[in-house]
């Protein structure tokens, strides 16, 4: 059986994982935009709250700010004159395209990183590239912005946000206050941001709404290496793609204090958001051996970023995978907002004025769902399993009663609400053979299934099954709770 | 010393709750925007995860929409054509205000409900209303659609969703298949919703962006009396104001089973969702004395509603507020979902083909949060206290060393280490005199304070400190845990 991604999404769909685009009854949807079903909803819970737990450990404080912004804090961000995708359209049937995207569709191995729009049009001439559905000619590159506009009130011209870090850039004074006027301080934004994509074609790896979980880190530029938690991180060791290595050679790996050492990151604190975001990826469940960090090259990189770096993760269906990106994005944002709202953003440090620096730790939800899917997805002879780690999976038990006679049912009720009330979340089901259950479980990411039969009558005791052994051990009822919370720890022999 | 909207205002920016309108350093904000500090952040998660885990319990399933749907949709749903505010502007200085709140804000006792635009003019006219910033005349009465619109690809008409039932339902026939073609079956949504408001001037109470968290319950007409949770529900009693007795009576108190046996409540299904909706207001905290239902007239219901009820919460400076409505929306979504969609939505019935009605519980989170706060807001004498139910307030535990010397900070930020440990959420303080301190954790509504005193040095002994009523106990540090649960849940006796 030859795995692909239609078979993954289809998956997803029978199961209420994803299903889309939506609306999906009118006209199959509108491209980039995603429903999550139950499943799906609850495994985005779980990864959004590991990520939020992690922010909280390293002292980070969670904000909200609005999804709408009038259209002043974009000019002054940047985005309204330079967040923009290169565009081309079909002469013939109108079809758009972004041109980087399609290059590398048609021709993956082309650099198509950091080129002018002149340059893309060369590459399309020279490739000989039509239009995918007609194969009519394109036109030139033109820049088309990517952000969603709207009109608040009557008249005033405001855009959805494409991304949460300037939204939780403008309150730094309040935070300031809120912080007793001590820096560093870091907060952190868990929310939707909104991106028009040039015609979207890659599930939940492109779409135009998503949701973002950003960390920014308030602190002035003296005070980079010195940094309280970088204790904590200095020996963790990375898979490290400095840019200078990805001209000629290939990732490494190395302690982050070996980094720092040989000047491939520049200061603790930075070193330090690398390491936040590595373990973030290990609460996840991520296989470490697909990861690994990819710095930009500094003409990729925005004008005013001190340093940049991708977290990937290799996909089977899409290859490495921006997951997460981490950045030092200078003073730059806080001068910027200062500049065009008029308002001094700079607070005292040692006697004199200063704006602060801020590194920020960027990490896409919905890619993080999608990729943890994706590892988890296993296809073997005779069945279809979802492999997600025991702690992520939305059901962490299903309870199944042998047959729905003799009482067994009604037995099989009471243990799914003693484990319910154990704060485990079971659920119920009866329909069909014994077998088939099993296998609709495991489809669909249940780690654990307990059977109920007539031994389960004379004794109380049920037996135990593990998703991906397929093992079953005989268990106490009473004893339920602690089995099931080893086995979701990975602790329990079966 | 007078209470006031703006004195609570302020401490909601001081304290971390909420500040705005947002962007607050760009000209003083958008109005109806907000964001929420660090504080209101952690209380928003607590209401939203509160009303998230009554749904659950139901047996309702959480699920996730886009925020943006194409035109069709709300051709569909009504929205584009009938969800309209009344405007009016000022023919001098071009300030717009929204008619109804207009009247009401100068002339609370008028009657704006169910009037035709031609009635607002001639009330406008009557009272001699002029342009409340330059008293120039205003001109007639024009609907003003809510929906904020935007652009998707190059050219879709597409609207941000002004509630988040349309986008639940659409995925129905998801549904039907996930929950195993067997009908009742709830899901529900806790997400953004935008309306373009006109000129909103009450801060949290009226906003451009909030999140709802709305439940569905899709049965068929026939079941709506044969529901399993209704024993559940059957006695509660709740403060009923029923249309006939707003013209010339007071609500009355009474149990769902008197409602359902004296008409009052058309059916069990239906009496049930009151009762979620008013469980969940008992486990927010909120006092029942101030909360009443008031059943919408005829006339003010949507021409589809067989009936509909706001759960209403009496603030102290804007009256009664609406913070649920309870829907019975028949059949009419899906049939116009179905018509416009050109998709069969019913499904199988007694072996006969039928669309399934729809019963909604709709609760607006920030609305909630704002009620919570305004409750919690006291002043005495010599402090302000935000008397915050102990499971909703944010910070749970202050620990304080007395002074930071003779190793008294050290020992306390031990007991916050240990506290955290434990999963009490506990900061530490260490600025400023100790009666300050207390004051200050007061007013940002955290419920207890830890003292370490030099007695602790010597047999490990800390005092706890009672928000409400200021009382200590005398505590071993390893009973903590204990102690605060039971003073979380009520249960200590000061």
């Amino acid at each position: 059986m030859k795995r692909s991604y239609d078979k993954l999404a289809s998956l997803f769909k029978r199961k209420g994982y994803v299903w889309g685009p939506s609306p999906e009854i009118y006209e199959g949807g509108v491209s980039g935009f995603y429903d999550l079903g139950p499943l799906g909803t609850i495994l985005w819970h779980n990864v959004a709250n590991t990520i939020r737990m992690n922010y909280f450990e390293e002292g980070f404080y969670e904000i909200t700010s609005p999804l709408i912004m009038p259209k002043k804090v974009w000019e002054a961000s940047g985005h309204l004159g330079g967040f923009t995708d290169p565009l081309t359209k079909c002469a013939k049937c109108g079809a758009v395209y972004r041109v980087d995207k399609l290059i590398l569709e048609l021709f993956p191995n082309e650099k198509v990183e950091g080129l002018t729009y002149k340059e893309y049009d060369e590459k399309i001439s020279k490739l000989k590239i039509k239009c995918l559905s007609c194969k009519g000619p394109l036109t030139n590159t033109v820049p088309q912005n990517m952000m969603l506009k709207t009109t608040v009130g009557l008249n005033t011209e405001a855009y959805l946000r494409p991304e949460t870090a300037t939204t939780t850039y403008l309150q730094f004074k309040r935070y300031y206050e809120f912080f007793r006027r001590k820096l560093p301080f870091g907060v952190f934004q868990l929310g939707k941001a909104f991106r028009n994509e040039i015609s979207p074609r890659q599930g939940l790896i492109r779409t135009r709404e998503f949701n973002q979980a950003e960390a920014q880190l308030f602190i002035f530029k003296k005070d980079k290496n010195k940094w309280d938690a970088w204790n904590k991180f200095k020996d963790f060791k990375l898979n490290l793609y400095p840019y200078k290595l990805q001209e000629k050679g290939k990732p490494k790996v190395m302690s982050l204090s070996e980094a720092i050492k040989n000047k491939c990151l520049q200061n603790k604190a930075y070193a330090s958001c690398l390491g936040i975001a590595y373990k973030i990826m290990l609460d996840l469940g991520f296989d470490p051996k697909k990861l690994r960090f990819r710095q930009h090259f500094p003409n990729e990189r925005a004008f005013y970023a001190l340093d940049a770096w991708d977290l990937e993760w290799r996909s089977e269906f899409f290859g490495w995978i921006e997951v997460c990106g981490i950045h030092d994005r200078s003073d730059y944002d806080l001068k910027q907002h200062s500049k065009y709202s008029g308002q001094d953003l700079s607070v005292q440090a040692n006697g004199k004025k200063e704006i602060p620096h801020i590194l920020e730790i960027a990490f896409g939800v919905e890619r993080l769902v999608y990729c943890l899917l994706e590892q988890s997805y296993d296809e073997e002879d005779k069945r279809t399993v979802l492999r997600l780690p025991p702690h992520m999976a939305p059901v962490k038990v299903m309870v199944l009663p042998l047959v729905t006679k003799d009482g067994l049912d009604k037995k099989a009720k009471e243990v799914e609400a003693f484990l319910l009330d154990e704060d485990f979340y079971a659920e119920y089901d009866d329909t069909g053979s014994i077998g088939r259950r099993y296998r609709r479980a495991d489809e669909a990411g249940v780690p654990f299934c307990i059977t109920i039969d007539h031994q389960t009558l004379e004794d109380d005791s049920v037996t135990l099954r593990d998703r991906d052994s397929m093992k079953q051990l005989r268990v106490d009822i009473s004893e339920l709770p602690e089995f099931l919370d080893m086995a979701l720890a990975g602790e329990l022999d079966f």
